[in-house]
């Protein structure tokens, strides 16, 4: 079996992704991106930070947008259960000689700062502050009416030893792509929360983000995400989509920010709480793996990412190639 | 505070509600009814029962349907996370007093029989059959396309007591009505998988079922479903909606099966995995807190419910009444 | 038969209903309706009108609102198909002893302004200024993203004799409710654009305008409208609905303006241009006829309608009546 | 202006597009294709021909599939608004020494066979027989839901003698692609009934047919036929979509029938009876012209169309070209 069994009883247990930290070139542009087109909420920001949370959430951000000089990624965070599982963590990263520090980060209670084996910078925390529930405030509601963060998707330039490493920590396999010819896992969606994932790994030049995901009401906001962004001047931002993907099932868009940073507005997977789920197998040459309904993506999906702030990304060993767009 | 804090550890893990067997006099009735109308797939019938599963499920079953004499509610069905579950879960409830028995269920593990204090049949379970999944053969889709089954809601004469006793199994409220003038919890909806719940009780002649409801993908289905059933002879069993919950802020309909046992079709309501998460309180005389859109529930709605078989209801101490449809 | 026979060679040639004048007695409170609500476009406003149109439509204006000391109705207006069409409407009111006179009305060419034979005040014209398209401009959307003007409603006192009037100009009769008992006309739906109806009378205390109705592109958009109306201090102006008509099969919703008048959001009914399409009959004790899912009307929606500027109504003769909500 | 002022007053009237006669190689197969996976109802079959229905159409037939050695088109079908209008016809036919023949077609009245001037053959009636209605009969609803005939689209050799020669028969032009260079008609949507168009020609080899197009009730029933052909073996017949239009603004989806017809599914364009509409331009470069998101079509759609019967097509004079999919 190429992926390993669930881990039941992880070292400490992670709840759900939680935020990531985009450093971007142009504050306002970004903000006429995430807030006026997408209708993230804002909820604190100055002249060199926007805090952001999506229509349903209650902790104080899942996207902090940073005025820097060149865009990447600074940080994503993970949510962990009870204080207890920050003391775990710091053990299990301590013990794989991976650095582990206690940060200060604004709106948040004591923060695990750490980096995967190949560099993936991530914090740890459990208390956020919490902001009165919007969700039935549909005055408020914009753009793709985002509920909530749903996952990230990250280049690995070696696959099967990301999943070894993020199954140790708990996160459980729902589907995976393999390799047929090498026996390779070439892709794989790992969640916590029980949806299809919080994590994923895509094979490629890595450590690198793929993309951020937005969980929305139906198919027919991303829809009107597409009318809007076609008609005010975001028409070349759009990637990918709208599709069906073979893998979770779910509706799916990929739109790119004013950087580049890629986004998916994401909705309709299914549920995943049974530890016995069983993964889905799909072969890497099977064109309704990308897109159930046949249209593979464009090549810029399989080949640009966002760095990582301080990671260097190496190119994967494994050469096997998905069907792309002509 | 009217509802207890969350019990972070509770004696035993429960993942998630699993199943329900109604009791029905009609088999072929039940069937053109579920399967038929709502759309459920058939994983097993003869001629005393039927077993039925979601789209989305790969457990064997959800309802199981059981000819009887009379109608009513054989049992309501948990999934625990792991074998070592299932014996604190016998000795959780043999400490409280209540039978515990180790029964023998087709397409089921290891099963403990039980019932809550005031009655209500339950079995526990780890392991039942799974079955390849069928979320992706888009022709098995019909009627109402339910996803999975969503959630339990039951009446009870003492909804305080009975939170309490979900509470320590470890069910999470996510939000509840208060009675103003008693202080009293006049209803509590209470997770395990991440939902609004997993279970719910309502004030009221107890113990009963309110309902089982079932998860589907958009408010545009529930209007297919209601459209297919005026037209098919089932426009009696419309009982309520459709609309948006003001708890939960789900979209619904109730609809009644043809012995009367009501299900719920629902979708839409938010995550609540974060083991802080705020209870909503909603005030018993609030009229949006039944239907966002001020519309009152009927009458049949506050009163009528399936008996659960071996248990007689008791009348509720508390008197306060909701705001009812003249 | 109890409807007559469609009038195919009219004497002037009607080509659609176009636009209301409501007196309001709050122009501010009915603009935060109309504009920030609904999603209607301000074509022109003042300190006494405000011009309005919807997405789709290129006429300059579909509603103006007036500041008036009482909320009535000013006119309906239709649009004729070319020139000698006014002239030949002209001879037509005149033959009939009916007010006929030319009037000036901004953004308007040449304007017919008469009355039907119970005092309904009409206006035709055949150029309205025309203003570049909208539709897809996506950023303008909101509300309930009013696409155009469907139909108006009116309360007769005479249902019988209001079609034979309406269809000797040439609208035709979609569907009608008879009273069995009495074989009379009850309600009846007629068209000149080739939907179900530009006009429909409903028995009762008339003239009076029972409502004017906008189409929406699909029933998500009125199910956003609720959400939106509830949470923004309008819950007690959502009257019936949502549900499915019987009669036209759309899917529709009741709200009342800030003075009461009524807006019926409605979509998805059915084409009508055959000539030879046959009339629906329905009986008046049907209760699918009014909503397809059984739910009766309220009270309100039987008996309050907008009075016309100068035309006192008078009581039915036809004293039969529907099923009222409780 | 690059395209002719509507002929207000046409010499006979047509009131819609009705129905096409399909030859086709394999009837069992092309019954799976428009029966089981459409969604059109049978109304009558034999072993050689198949009459279909959409689901508000009360006429007996849309499409007719006739057994037949080679795949191409029968004829296109026309209703008229009245007897005296085909007699005009015949007149206006012979008048422009073209072919104009009475023919028994089952199920209509007097038929006027006849063809365009590039060969396109044509048929008009009146009377076509009525069968009861079946909209709200949501049992047989299946597939995307089809719910009338929209449009042809036919390849036209000189789409601006085309368009010509239709407008002479009242057709109106609704929106249409010009080429900047020659100042030529590239393409061009022209209606009789209100919406967007009843035909529409595209510069290319013709006469051919591209497609006809069926009207749906939301963007989420052609998503629903995307999940079902893509899972029930017709994943290779989806070719282009689903995207919104810029021409038209319609939310839009191209299949191709087991013998490569290709057929639209089509839905929420706009309302167009205004005598006084102003046509829309559209440059041919403009990429949002075919897709309002801005993927362009593959070549496919732009090279490959059915032959009518009897007709042979002719390259194009004009050769500009529109944006391709690579």
């Amino acid at each position: 079996m190429p992926v390993p069994a669930p881990n039941l009883y992880p070292p400490f247990n992670i709840v759900r992704l939680s935020h990531v930290t985009y450093r971007v070139t142009d504050l306002a542009a970004s903000r006429a991106f995430y807030v006026d087109t997408l209708g993230l909420q804002v909820t604190e920001e100055n002249d060199s930070e926007i805090h952001l949370r999506a229509m349903e959430e209650r902790g104080h951000h899942c996207i902090v947008l940073e005025q820097a000089g060149t865009a990447d990624v600074g940080v994503l965070g993970f949510k962990l259960f009870d204080e207890p599982d920050l003391d775990k963590a710091e053990a299990f990263f301590r013990a794989r000689g991976l650095p582990a520090e206690w940060v200060e980060r604004p709106h948040m209670g004591r923060t695990l700062r750490t980096r995967d084996p190949w560099g993936i910078p991530l914090e740890f925390y459990v208390k956020m502050d919490r902001l009165p529930p919007i969700h039935q405030q549909y005055k408020l509601y914009r753009g793709v009416k985002p509920l909530r963060i749903d996952h990230f998707n990250m280049f690995s330039a070696d696959v099967d030893a990301s999943v070894a490493f993020y199954n140790d920590m708990g996160f459980r396999v729902t589907e995976y792509t393999e390799d047929a010819e090498t026996g390779r896992v070439w892709a794989a969606w790992m969640h916590r929360k029980g949806g299809v994932h919080d994590v994923a790994f895509t094979n490629g030049l890595g450590p690198r983000l793929h993309h951020t995901a937005f969980w929305v009401p139906t198919p027919l906001n991303i829809i009107d995400l597409l009318d809007l962004m076609a008609t005010t001047g975001y028409v070349a931002n759009i990637e990918r989509g709208p599709g069906r993907h073979g893998i979770s099932n779910a509706f799916f868009l990929y739109v790119r920010d004013p950087d580049g940073h890629r986004i998916e507005i994401y909705c309709s997977d299914y549920q995943t709480v049974d530890p016995d789920l069983e993964a889905i197998r799909w072969d890497l040459k099977d064109p309704q793996r990308q897109t159930l309904w046949g249209a593979p993506a464009p090549r810029s999906w399989f080949e640009e990412g966002s760095l990582f702030e301080g990671a260097a990304p190496q190119d994967s060993a494994l050469k096997a190639q998905p069907i792309i767009a002509p």
